[in-house]
């Protein structure tokens, strides 16, 4: 007996289509009586699950901000002095409300498409050039997924890009690494066979062959030391160096750079980015020129548009794993790019001034403690330290910390006889002098911000953040209006339907996101006493749990922080799983044709061997061709690697047949969950055959994309395969696999998200939302496919979540190529669906379910236009040279010149489609010339003059 | 011994021109060494304060959100279940992050140049919509600053538009309404001689002849009367009827309008706003057709733009107190935009099917808990009721409150034997079980949403919320396009200066507004028990007495929702205190020509008649004229209202001398605070020759202007005045000046922001603002006097912190006139400056300290650009028609149309100056034709048809 509390559920809101006209208006048009029927049509008997999801009923919006208000509430905020790669920071308010809380910025995606992505391609090259700046590197990426796995990163680029070291050479890691960063790049390189020594530098390189060195700066324990001749001597032994270095120290310190080194790598996250019990953070990669194709991740570059302008853009793209497949050297797909520009605009807002002074101010307390322990006989690890403090206080570090804890401040635990102290931009004469305390002493001197107590011979004497843009902003007013023209020279979630298939680009609702700037959330160091995370501890295992219910695995870990790190993960737990059952021959791991990209990258980092199966005409796997690989790696099979429904975006009926096959030989079966939310309610990939899949928390479970990341990548697996699920990095000799990332969480920070939109969307809800992402896939593929065949589909000719647009017929006929379709979607406003993936010369269409009928109506009549305007060219009343299609994206100062000799109308160029008056959004440049770009390769700020009298 | 922890202070992120080099640059075009010797020859030494502001120094942002989040922690959140006006109520998250804390949205101003406000004029002409079609009545107006206030104005309205009762008929007021509503009314009406009359009209009406009744819906005892023959009783006997309404009840009961009413008035703030400790709130106000000349407050219209598409702008501005001055009948400028918009948002995300589900549902545990009351014998007010119970206890009603509140729920204490319970849309059946159990009560049965608990022949019948907009958002997704969609139409401080003189559009920082939305301040009820506030009364506390040190004043009230309010309350001290003293004579308030509309209008409600004081032809208080008028009113001189400095931008050098003529003459000095912003730091209005003084929140102490309120205008007053100071509406029989709105703070909810904004800036802060709005206005009088001549100035030719440009010359020699340049600006992507006040033919310009050296010479190229094309119709190059200032603004569909056959070319047209092809804002629609809509007028969303093929 109660009063049901609303009319509307969350999951109404969440789904796009909830009004029973028009579900019923596009269901009569798919020629079905109820989405039941659609679903039962589209989705294969032989995969469904029974029973309905095992969760909750959907919480409303005020009940699940109750919820995680009480998660929030059994965190504990400490004064967080752990350090150890975490520090606090102030986030400006200006930036934590116009970036991190603007839709505007977090739901745009990856700026694959540039022409409607300059705003924050401006903002990530922002964010390498203060890199570029502060390392002493001429080229920096935007960015990396954490500090310990960008140095993983950096020892195999070191690796592969050292042709001078004999294979056999080994690298070496200083012993002054953080730990975490030691046992994280342990892990990446025994999976590919190459040799890690770790060893005191201080006393000398070790014998043998080297191929790279990894060194910190300053080091785990707080040292800040002159790595020159070790450096030197590094190079001398034709070795590379990679230096892992504190950005904030390097406003003060001499930069690796300068020193030598080839690369240099660490975290931004004291740029601004709350410690976010962990993650997401960026961490950076830079390079010495001549590097360049050896980079992983994201590079932005300037290149030109159409008019002769310069304009922004991914670079060298041909380098990543998505083009380079099983020849790819890194996996990194989603970075950081949310945090990258939090970490950029800090920079920005503070210039080069602004930060020195906060790191004076750092050093300077830490200098105060110092000298008030060294003058009570307490000893220090190093008289040359930045922000950290080692003491040794034998056998009293626990009583120090538990005395430090009870006024409020963490302390770091090195071991039961040293106590570490890392001051940073929010420390004060308080902390300070409570800290002393702990110890028993007093401080009775402060020093002077500006003197340094470190080798004078290591005091920066370079510029940095020379660039106009760490000048020109220094007020709030210019702050905020820089941060809303950057966001409206681009297209995100928050203007338009973003169909891209395979990305699944959905709802990222404010209640979901209001969490995740709550200081009992954001400000927990990953380090801290368990108890003192009690609630993010419960928050993690309910996910996880209802993670479990949703995928149908035995278990689940959280710590990958991108899809392609899980993949990695679950890969690497297959390779343990062989491992430990004496199978060190199985390492080929089979990959469908039709996989994305980072399947292939990911398996060969795992040390894996890949072998393609074919797929069928009709998008399903090869089962001969897939009988024969099999045979002819039966001993060495390690796995298979399918996403499901297919990157097709059809649900192979056969699937239980492949995993069956699989299984047979002995390999285990991996499911990509990239496709997950086409599966969740209706089947389980841990039920149908899957060994392991990771999941993408921003793809499905409503993590925004940010312009590029955070992403999560959580693994499920099966009960064999439980014990080699990712180990915490901080514990020495845990069981477990190896940790892919710094913390045992990885990107905590945003779980919040994906735990409210569980727990808002309920079983029912979530069951809903699959159903509705497949009515509007299906809905999109039948009003479509007249002017543009879908290439495949599977039972009764439905589509699953996504579907194919096929123009190669066009392409031929008319030359109008899937990337003139892409681009003259901007003009009509949209974001262009996935192009070119899985199959060259389409569009891969995913509408997702938050999407309502009005939304896609008005894509379908774009699409429509569009396909109008191709038969125009085929019928030759304009070349595709004179074409729209061809000169599409129009900016604004395009349709506007007083000249206009175009064969077609400014008005059809700039309003193809009536509705268009109304809200007509410009892209701030033309199409861009990625060859030139590349070519002329620029990748930091040009000078302001670049822009001048070019704009257009 | 410290270490100072930043290197930036608020006050430099908040003003604009902190560089070291742009100051000089400044300071050397205008002539003087330094900031301080600016200063000390624009400001008169006579006015001087000779010591610094006695204020701590400013906090930093990290620091005022741990001060404020301590108050925060004092407040104590309980279940509002209290009613009396003001109802819990679930803000979409959507809403809250899209327009609350979304810059786009606050920091517009009010949309008096319309073509760049075609977003939030939208919105508020949804509002007036919904209220329209809930009220039953044909038009309403955007928006009233509180019910209670907006009863008062409903009462003058019948007043003076009553034309057929005597001018001694009376007002009767049933005694059914809120106590706090006859508080206001009575103090209103009180001042202007109305006879007002409480009495129970269920008895019928009282003899004598009545002007206008006002009835409420449901009354102050819950209950739900059908008004019907006190209506037409009322009509018969020539009365004017107005209904105070509740709009939630009115989704499910016969509304005003279709009872007789010819006005409704009411609260909307459950309509999603936060309680916010009793405002602010958006109030509405309804009239039949016929009344619109009478209606006060702002009125959004339907109109035409330059290309003939629909386009909004207010309506019938004749009507308002700018314009009427002292023949206005109602004071009121700022209203409650934003509150309106979220009100409207809320009504359009939930349409009139959601709206009606709440509705259903909080009457429904009004029921379960009437039912449950009445079972158990307990004697209730009325069986017919909405939400609100009122329960005979006898003696028991604080043990039961008692009760309830150990349980974390807030009941309505009536009075020793009476306990009021009103549900709302938070109401669940927890709650109403532990009201039932706080009474020794079980609930057996529960009421069924949809059962009406009231006189079946008030079931409302006609529909309501028809129009497509409140029909087509349903999804979160849809409304946060749709948000996005209306801001981007918009220009805001967040993309460009609006260097509106006497509005002082200065920063609203993000560290300001963070923490109103924090629910331990959004979420108390303005009623709760002193304890549960404490929070709030110590910030108050606090902000009252820094309001003291900064005006010199002895005492201040934070009571008045806008500066209007401001005024009237201390006008109203004023006369009061004369009354007092036995001088029931002195109603004459001198007014000088410069001064805005509001002073005589507000004087005019006082009950004060109007005697203008010449200005002279330099700007100043014409002081040969001023002792005339004191001569000629020596006995019946109330008061002298001045602003200063003067509106016209300059510091009197004569104010004292002025203020002592009038004390000489017995009269009060009333200093309009509207350019406090110039004083702050440097002089006191107190100590000059003030009595009494408002100031303007949302302008001078950072509140956001909101899109046209929320507004706050506290009073400070002499030590003589205090016991004047308006009281708490709640408490029957108290000391002091009458009430102005229904709650003792007004609207407390935004004060945190004025609170953060003071303590950020500190003592010397503050006075840096000041000096910098001086050197900031005074560089562009000196930048821009060659090309449109300064009209006033003081001191060594010095403005204060705003100039008046006058156009009268070019106007005359060119027929470009001031509009045109406002015009144009838009091009430009610049607000207008304020238009043709104080003086007609001239624009003010008001940088404000909060913008940038780079913003103020954007604005100065753009001014001068234009300048150049006024000199080109002068040349006869182009004729005026022809020219692009008399056709700005320019539409992106304009200057794109396929054919162009103006004078000028499109790139003049759109990029008038290089700079704006990086960024250009295109205005949504061209000049709007105002007369068009006043003679056709349209209040109300047209339906979509309207907008086909039209729009430009």
């Amino acid at each position: 007996m109660s009063i049901t509390p609303t009319t509307r559920t969350f999951a109404d809101r969440h789904i796009g289509v909830t009004e029973v006209n028009d579900t019923a208006t596009m269901l009569a048009r798919l020629g079905y009586g109820s989405l039941e029927e659609l679903v039962d049509a589209a989705v294969p008997g032989s995969i469904r699950r029974d029973d309905a999801l095992q969760l909750d009923d959907g919480l409303s919006e005020e009940q699940i901000l109750a919820r995680l208000r009480g998660f929030a509430d059994r965190n504990t905020v400490h004064t967080q002095m752990i350090g150890q790669g975490f520090y606090d920071t102030h986030t400006p308010p200006v930036i934590r409300r116009n970036v991190l809380e603007s839709p505007a910025w977090y739901t745009a995606y990856t700026p694959y498409q540039p022409e409607i992505s300059q705003g924050r391609l401006e903002a990530l090259l922002n964010f390498q050039t203060m890199v570029s700046d502060l390392t002493g590197l001429k080229i920096a990426n935007a960015s990396m997924l954490d500090e310990s796995s960008a140095t993983a990163e950096a020892v195999l680029l070191m690796r592969r890009a050292n042709k001078k070291a004999p294979a056999t050479a080994k690298t070496v890691l200083d012993a002054n690494l953080f730990p975490q960063t030691i046992a994280v790049v342990l892990g990446r390189a025994e999976a590919l066979g190459i040799e890690v020594e770790v060893a005191d530098l201080t006393q000398g390189l070790p014998d043998g062959d080297i191929s790279g060195i990894v060194l910190q700066q300053p080091g785990n324990d707080g040292a800040v030391v002159d790595h020159a001749a070790v450096i030197a001597a590094a190079k001398d032994r034709g070795a590379m160096v990679t230096v892992v270095a504190d950005l904030l120290a390097l406003t003060l310190i001499t930069p690796p750079g300068e020193q030598g080194a080839d690369v240099a790598v660490g975290n931004t996250q004291r740029f601004g980015v709350p410690l976010f019990f962990g993650g997401p953070h960026a961490a950076y990669l830079a390079i010495r020129e001549g590097l360049e194709r050896s980079l992983p991740g994201r590079l932005v570059g300037v290149s030109k548009d159409s008019a002769g302008a310069p304009a922004y853009r991914l670079a060298l793209q041909t380098r990543e794993q998505h083009i380079r497949r099983e020849r790819a050297t890194s996996n990194i797909c989603t970075a950081q790019a949310l945090l990258a520009i939090t970490a950029s605009m800090y920079a920005v807002y503070h210039g080069a001034d602004g930060l020195k002074g906060i790191a004076e101010r750092a050093h300077a307390h830490a200098r105060t403690l110092a000298d008030a322990l060294s003058a009570a006989g307490i000893p220090l690890a190093s008289g040359s330290f930045f922000d950290t403090v080692l003491a040794t206080v034998p056998g009293r570090a626990d009583e120090i910390i538990a005395r430090a804890a009870a006024s409020g401040i963490n302390l770091r635990r090195v071991d039961a006889d040293t106590v570490g102290i890392s001051t940073d931009e929010t420390t004060t004469d308080a902390h300070i002098d409570a800290v002393a305390e702990a110890f028993g002493v007093t401080v009775t001197v402060r020093a002077t911000p500006g003197d340094y107590g470190f080798d004078p011979a290591l005091v920066r004497t370079s510029d940095y953040l020379t660039h106009p843009i760490f000048h020109s902003i220094r007020s709030e007013t210019q702050m905020m209006r820089y941060l809303r023209r950057l966001a409206d020279r681009d297209l995100a979630l928050d203007r338009t339907m973003i169909p891209l298939g395979s990305c699944t680009m959905k709802l990222n609702s404010a209640a979901e996101m209001e969490s995740i700037s709550w200081p009992e959330f954001a400000g927990i160091h990953p380090y801290v006493p368990a108890e003192q995370s009690a609630g993010w501890r419960e928050l993690i295992a309910e996910l996880e749990a209802w993670l479990v219910e949703i995928t149908g695995y035995a278990g689940v870990s959280v710590q990958p922080n991108s899809g392609a790190q899980g993949e990695y993960a679950g890969l690497h737990a297959i390779r343990g799983y062989h491992l430990a059952n004496g199978d060190a021959g199985r390492d080929v791991c089979l990959i469908p044709a039709s996989a994305h990209g980072t399947n292939a990258a990911s398996a060969v980092l795992a040390g894996m061997r890949v072998v393609v199966v074919k797929n069928t005409e009709t998008g399903l796997i090869d089962i001969a061709d897939l009988t024969e690989k099999i045979e002819a790696n039966r001993d060495a099979l390690a796995a298979i690697m399918i996403t499901y429904p297919s990157t097709y975006g059809v649900y192979d009926a056969d699937v239980r047949d492949v995993c069956e096959l699989v299984h047979a030989a002995g390999g285990q079966v991996y499911i990509d969950g990239a496709n997950m939310n086409a599966l969740v309610g209706l089947a389980q990939p841990g039920r149908f055959g899957g060994d392991v899949s990771h999941l993408n928390l921003h793809k499905t479970f409503a993590i925004p994309h940010g312009g590029g990341g955070p992403g999560v990548g959580p693994i499920g697996v099966a009960e064999h395969l439980l014990p080699f699920l990712p180990s915490d990095p901080t514990v020495a000799e845990q069981a477990g696999g190896a940790p892919v990332v710094a913390t045992l969480f990885g990107s905590a920070g945003v779980l919040p998200i994906s735990y409210a939109y569980i727990a808002m969307m309920g079983g029912a809800g979530l069951t809903q939302a699959t159903e509705t992402a497949l009515l509007n896939a299906n809905y999109i593929a039948s009003r479509l496919t007249d002017v543009f065949p879908v290439l495949f589909t599977g039972n009764h000719g439905l589509v699953a979540h996504e579907c194919i647009l096929d123009l190669r017929e066009l392409t031929a006929q008319s030359g109008v190529t899937a990337e003139d379709v892409a681009k003259r979607l901007i003009d009509f406003g949209f974001h262009a669906p996935t192009l070119a993936f899985p199959v060259p010369g389409t569009l891969m269409v995913e509408p997702t379910e938050s999407e309502d009928l009005g939304e896609i109506e008005r894509f379908i009549e774009a699409m429509r236009t569009i396909r109008a305007e191709i038969d125009q060219v085929i019928a030759g009343d304009l070349t595709l040279e004179a074409s729209p299609l061809r000169n599409a994206p129009h900016t604004a100062a395009a349709v506007t010149a007083n000249d206009w000799d175009r064969a077609y109308s400014r008005e059809q160029a700039a309003y193809p489609v009536a509705r268009l008056r109304a809200d007509k959004y410009f892209p701030p440049v033309g199409r861009i010339d990625n060859a030139h770009g590349d070519r002329n390769l620029v990748c930091s700020c040009p000078p302001p003059e670049a822009f001048e009298g070019t704009a257009s």
